[in-house]
């Protein structure tokens, strides 16, 4: 594809609605309505915002005829139909792999898809989500788009400001891997490294929220959620579209905030309810890491509290200890008959290395999380080998090498001779 | 895009030419025909072999009609027409970014691009080749892709045969960046670390073409070099299609083997004479490190023979002592009116840091090498800023990370309080 250039909005901008088809936010929980702004929090019952929208009229044909990037479902999202000729990174369109060898390993008798975010330009699912916050932030009149991250958000947000010149914030814990730490920096922007964890550095961004510092600050996760949060959408629409238009018998989802899960969950139900795709029924399931698992804890108990923990797991891009969506992950795995699983971080390096040796796919601790989970899934019965599935790959491998690097190396260290290589293969 | 499953050829696949348009291979030196095989070197002269076509019929509309990858330009490459049905990792049609800021911090006048191949399925424009070479592999009825690499293409190699269920052997000088070293491992196949530079590296894997060990494996960058290299036409043809079907004023690439600036430059020839595109002006300059820089050495030398050198810099995808096509890019180099240039490690790394900054692409060691000479080349007034321009980016930042790991890091180490934000954002 085409990178457009770094313009300015068109000079129609004016006669444009400034977030497309988004009519207001609206409480998850109790209902009230808000006007388009940086809200993320019902002020009657402190329930989440979400986007409202007037859709209609959408056709297949006018998705197909967009541009290879997520801005071809602009008209699903609450932005400006002129947001993908802005300056940003044009993520999306990644990949939907058909994975028969991987299918073969698993016993499959159905059809196994790999939908590879890791074709991202900063290599993870973030920069869909990224996207959508950045055109509410200039729409806002924000001039810095901030986040609170475990490292792919903070590689995100800090390129996709970079491409349109706008500033960063991006605050992380101080033990992030360091991939993600030093990739963020050479992007330039302001990264503040938090000596604690996740939820320590996501509870310092709200109470930075309101601070006079941070007046011409979006905070992508935080105060401009609700759009952030429908740009995970994609993913939905994206692999249906991928699929001929059509939902898969079941769809593996890390989680982490649970965010991607309720949102690809909500893509599928929109296509329907527009008639963009038949009425299927699919089943999703959640994927965690033992080491921060508060999700499949509740889903293991039956119950609907989500009790927060503690992360230590080497799935860091998915250890967030008290997941905001969590609740609602709970809900669309329990409405469609799926489950929540967990796995171990020695099952999150053998599936990591599963994936990269059957498809050629090298998937972050998040990837490993979810095939992990699929494969305890199908040997508990939870998930069906006879189901066609879709496992989503949110991120690159590149980014978590310390999680392999202990248990993978050449097959041997030899002088430039010939003999020495039969030596070498012999081995066994 | 969605990739399709990895099935057989076609039922057709008997009716249709195994090599597609090619009809031999030719030795660039003497002419001589040879039928197409795994053949590299004339039993004349020693010269290089290169693929013969017959290309007749081919239309922007069937190229546009194509695939989201390099399988659209089937038609000029030495494939079968259903190659891109085959099991592969379906790279191409990476993104061109329109480099509006950079071209401010350079001080151009004309329109400045990125092509930015590390959105490859392995983050390098090797993924190109590789593909290529895999089709005729499998053509010749070799069961196993085997490579000399400096890591790019090691990562490429055995990530195209996990996903195509192929052998792979790939073997690397011992010293390379981990990054590119885990990765590689992680894909799985044989992989060798030799205790010496690539240039050993190389002459070991024609060694070891004709020892019976080999039989069945095919060297994608030795013996199946003539397959390989047309693989890096696609980055030709795919900057021409996407600036609408014309070349730029200049592009500027970096300089290996000299493989992919000779084959940039032949990918416009032949949609010029195609009538594909305008027969246009355009200037090829190649982008050398100073620690491995024999093709700019010869350019400034006013010479012809290139005097290979022991490498030593942080480039190290570029470190390539005695490239075999050196003599080829300096010509496409002085046809053209480009020139050759190269810079120091200091200068890659801050040319990393100022792409990075400016249009949020994390390039590796040789997008810096190919920014910094092009800055140089200004600077000089070899190169022109009222010129439109195209850099290749054939690599990810994030595969060599100790390039920038001791200049960059987080503004500040902080606790999680406000205060502490206050002050880090007050400290200049």
């Amino acid at each position: 594809m085409t990178v457009l250039a770094n313009t300015a909005p068109p000079d129609t901008a004016a006669d444009q609605p400034a977030f497309g088809n988004a009519t207001g936010l609206v409480c998850r929980e109790c209902g009230a309505d808000y006007s388009l702004g940086a809200a993320y929090s019902c002020i009657e019952c402190f329930g989440p915002l979400e986007v409202a929208y007037d859709l209609t009229g959408i056709t297949r044909e006018a998705i197909t005829a967009g541009p290879q990037s997520l801005w071809r479902y602009a008209p699903l999202l609450p932005v400006a139909p002129y947001a993908g000729s802005e300056p940003n990174l044009h993520p999306g369109m990644t990949k939907l792999v058909r994975a028969d060898n991987l299918a073969d390993a698993l016993g499959m008798t159905a059809p196994l898809w790999v939908k590879d975010d890791s074709g991202n330009p900063t290599h993870s699912f973030k920069d869909r989500v990224v996207a959508v916050a950045q055109s509410a932030a200039r729409r806002l009149g924000l001039s810095t788009i901030a986040c609170a991250s475990t490292g792919n958000l903070a590689n995100a947000v800090a390129a996709a400001a970079a491409r349109a010149g706008m500033g960063s914030v991006v605050v992380i814990p101080a033990n992030l891997e360091a991939g993600k730490v030093i990739t963020t920096a050479t992007y330039g922007g302001t990264l503040l490294a938090v000596r604690g964890n996740y939820d320590d550095v996501n509870r310092l961004c709200s109470e930075l929220i309101g601070d006079p510092i941070t007046q011409t600050w979006g905070f992508v996760n935080v105060n401009l959620r609700p759009y952030y949060a429908e740009g995970s959408k994609t993913l939905g629409y994206e692999v249906a579209e991928q699929l001929g238009w059509r939902t898969p018998g079941q769809v593996v989802i890390p989680v982490a905030s649970g965010s991607l899960l309720t949102k690809v969950d909500k893509a599928w139900r929109e296509l329907t309810s527009l008639g963009l795709i038949p009425e299927g029924d699919y089943r999703v399931f959640g994927a965690q890491a033992d080491g921060c698992s508060p999700v499949a804890r509740a889903f293991a108990d039956g119950i609907d509290v989500i009790r927060p923990v503690k992360p230590d797991t080497i799935a860091k891009s998915l250890a967030i200890g008290n997941p905001a969506d969590g609740p609602y992950a709970l809900d669309a795995v329990r409405r469609t008959g799926g489950a929540v699983g967990s796995v171990s971080d020695p099952e999150i390096v053998s599936a990591i290395r599963l994936l990269a040796r059957t498809e050629g796919i090298f998937a972050e601790t998040a990837g490993g999380v979810t095939l992990a989970t699929f494969q305890r899934l199908l040997e508990s019965g939870q998930a069906a080998r006879d189901s066609e599935t879709v496992l989503l790959n949110t991120g690159d491998g590149l980014k978590t090498l310390d999680a392999v690097a202990d248990v993978v190396g050449p097959t041997a260290v030899i002088d430039a001779s010939v003999s020495q290589v039969h030596e070498a293969l012999a081995t066994p």
